[in-house]
């Protein structure tokens, strides 16, 4: 059990660096996964980007999205994202949020996803767009309260991607690797379904009938197996090994107070008062 | 004999790493080579990303794409592309199926290809393009089927190159360094053309004298042993060194075995059942 | 304090890097700190690319731009831009200066900067244009002389950003990781915006409310240190770590003695005059 | 004078490594210098792509583009393009080719090259078009022939880039340094052109006055020797070190032999007759 736990751990740091490695997120976002011992709790990086994880950096949050012990380090304010889509979707065992630039002229004019290509069947037909605006009023547009990410669990439905407007996109899966499949091949379709709309606004899509069976795609190992085997060696190859896992590293602490120009001198204290 | 078969398993994994070098293919996607003893048999990976394709890797099909033995490993689902197009193309000797992101806009707008500068003439005149849906209606977009296979050979006919929608590009080469080197130079056609037309719909392309003179490039060795040579260096030099092609190694097998939420508590499927 | 000073120098070399790694600034471009001991002095490498920049380069002047002491070495001929943002602006404590691809066709085609995702709020409502050629008619585009740069700060005024027409982009921050928190962020929202630009002309914007909340992001040091991480590993871990910042290191001196066709002949130069 | 030569060869490896690196050039394109002692002759690299050129690759031609002795190696068919140059050009002591992405879009739709910020400035005002079917008729776009290497050099006249309809670009400069700072500023203000082209039509170009000051930048050692340092040390630092250039080494010779599928058996050879 232990074992397994780390295992989990593992992976999941894991998936972190594929998708930051994969260019879906930067230093913001994050992707969990349910706690594989008990379906009402999740792990979920403490804060700091993604491609920096390691299994130790995971904490245990409950249904409620509250650390089951003070976990003395600073935690993603986002994380009702996850914790309302587990709580809504119980057959949702991975949870990626993300700003991927990819979806961004997406999110920035309203122009629904549409499947170009096989791969990019894993978004689903014509995923939601949910706008924090509307029910909240003007935010500093994080997902920070219970009531904001439940709101946004319900845009989702039925569906495994939900599209935020002015903000970003969340991706659940059956699996972490299901989820992070689901994340990178509907980037790369957005990508693309960008650049098609650039010259020609008549986009030949995929049925409804070649999504939902081009869509059970990353419900196949093959497929899954081939992705993860080759994002997992991009994650290990990469320069300067920083995107390795280490076994049984204790989370490296970077120093990072930074420096301010010094206590302002009276003299210009005066000036600012002007 | 066997040296010389080895030569070809070690120059077509080598083709297959470049051509993931080169940005043409991700974790999807292959390239195949004629049997050099046979006509009637070819050479294409086990199903693993091609940048991680090893010399040992290859399976021999017959011309009906099936392995003359049990390989005992997973197999790409497509491999009818490649076995249809050597029954049908006795002066192809390989063949290069991939989902190039240049590509795609092409391929969602139904725009044609044309070359726009000399080495973009690899991809010829007009190449045709091919809908599994006309003959084949709702699919998941894989070329599974021999029919399927068959039908798109059929549409290729004597170009070198075919455009399918929704879904990618198969080029046929008439050995493994000319089916590469079509790949890489229509690829990078197809980007330009795609930038160009973001600018202007008035394209200037070459005319068909000129893609006939300008695409016989391929087929004088100075500029591919030129290409290949710069092409095979970006591989071997790539950090990490992953790229490298070990003189005997066995299939580096790597853990796949996915982390899943576990055994789902009764409670939680009761929960799904409502 | 000559340790306080040094660890100064160490950020802001640092900072150099990341804007550097970042893609904000190529050869070109600089980025300074007010002095942390006098705010009438900041702190500005000699002229060299930011990517090489070390505590060792960093010459320190007077608030009239002038350096303190003979630097012995070549200086940036742009410095008033950051000498008469301090002298305008003593909130400011670090100035960037940037001609960052993202931003190229906002400046070419005078189209205003919008936040279209929460981190592009640090880019402010509506940052002003400024243009050299309304004041001072045809220049080669440098900031150079003190009133070209006390131009350029009066444009700013209130801003964090301002718009160089034909040029480039200042920024401005309470801090280096302030300002390079907002040149980063400023720079993905401007990549962002430019692309959804390209397939639609509504573009939903953040309200000025949603901007000014979110706008306190970079005021915060949880995403200010989670970002600074990520960026600095990134720049520790660059291949080949020449962008590692040696302790105590020397200035690197490269020679660069170029060598140009030799002393023209006879023949070449009467060529010349005919 | 023997050292002189050898250091000239060294600049030259260098500035065909750094095109490369930079995106100007792929596996083909190249940089040739007059040679230093003797105005003409000039110094162009035997056949190969220049990321892989050494100092010992490269071969003297006379101004009729003629080896002055037999190489005994490849040589680049399109050499005429740099003899005619310096033939019709004293003051261009460089010459590049390059098929750079970024002028793709303006090529193909015969849009002229605007600066549209300080550094494109080195373009200079409205370069001209060459188109070689206006002469030639339909060739295979190679500049092979004198005649057409010189109906290149006159279309580029007084200018210091001449854009080449449906091929590529020719920039000279007084120096290989000033050649290479051209090439990749023309090519950075070409690919901000184009996007800054893709949001509006109505695009700020600097003015003839702006243009002329501006321009004189590359002729400025500063500007020239910060960008040399930088774009040197990127060379230097690449991943893999294949970019660095050894000291004493001969030309590295790879093996090239393309394996082909063998000696078509008679079945197959019957079928092709068909």
């Amino acid at each position: 059990m232990p074992n397994m736990l780390l295992e989990a751990r593992r992976e999941l740091a894991l998936a972190n660096r594929i998708v930051a490695n994969e260019g879906i997120i930067d230093a913001f976002g994050h992707v969990s996964m349910r706690h594989p011992d008990n379906p009402k709790r999740y792990l979920l990086s403490r804060s700091r980007a993604p491609e920096l994880v390691t299994p130790e950096d995971f904490i245990e949050y409950d249904i409620e999205s509250q650390p089951l012990r003070d976990p003395g380090v600073g935690q993603y304010s986002e994380r009702v994202i996850h914790g309302e889509i587990y709580k809504a979707r119980p057959e949702a065992n991975s949870v990626c949020h993300h700003h991927c630039p990819a979806f961004m002229p997406l999110l920035a004019t309203g122009t629904d996803y549409m499947p170009i290509f096989h791969l990019g069947a894993v978004g689903g037909i014509r995923p939601p767009f949910w706008d924090q605006r509307d029910e909240f009023g003007d935010t500093n547009m994080l997902v920070v309260k219970p009531e904001e990410g439940a709101s946004l669990a319900r845009a989702l439905g039925k569906h495994w991607m939900v599209l935020m407007m002015r903000h970003g996109v969340t991706v659940a899966g059956t699996s972490v690797r299901d989820c992070v499949f689901r994340s990178v091949f509907s980037a790369r379709n957005a990508e693309y379904q960008v650049r098609a709309l650039t010259i020609g606004s008549n986009i030949a899509t995929l049925s409804p009938g070649e999504t939902n069976l081009a869509g059970q795609i990353s419900a196949k190992t093959t497929g899954l197996t081939r992705s993860w085997e080759y994002w997992s060696m991009r994650v290990a190859n990469k320069a300067g090994g920083h995107a390795a896992i280490p076994k049984n590293a204790k989370p490296a602490r970077i120093k990072t107070k930074p420096v301010r120009a010094k206590a302002r001198s009276k003299r210009a204290a005066k000036r600012r008062r002007r």
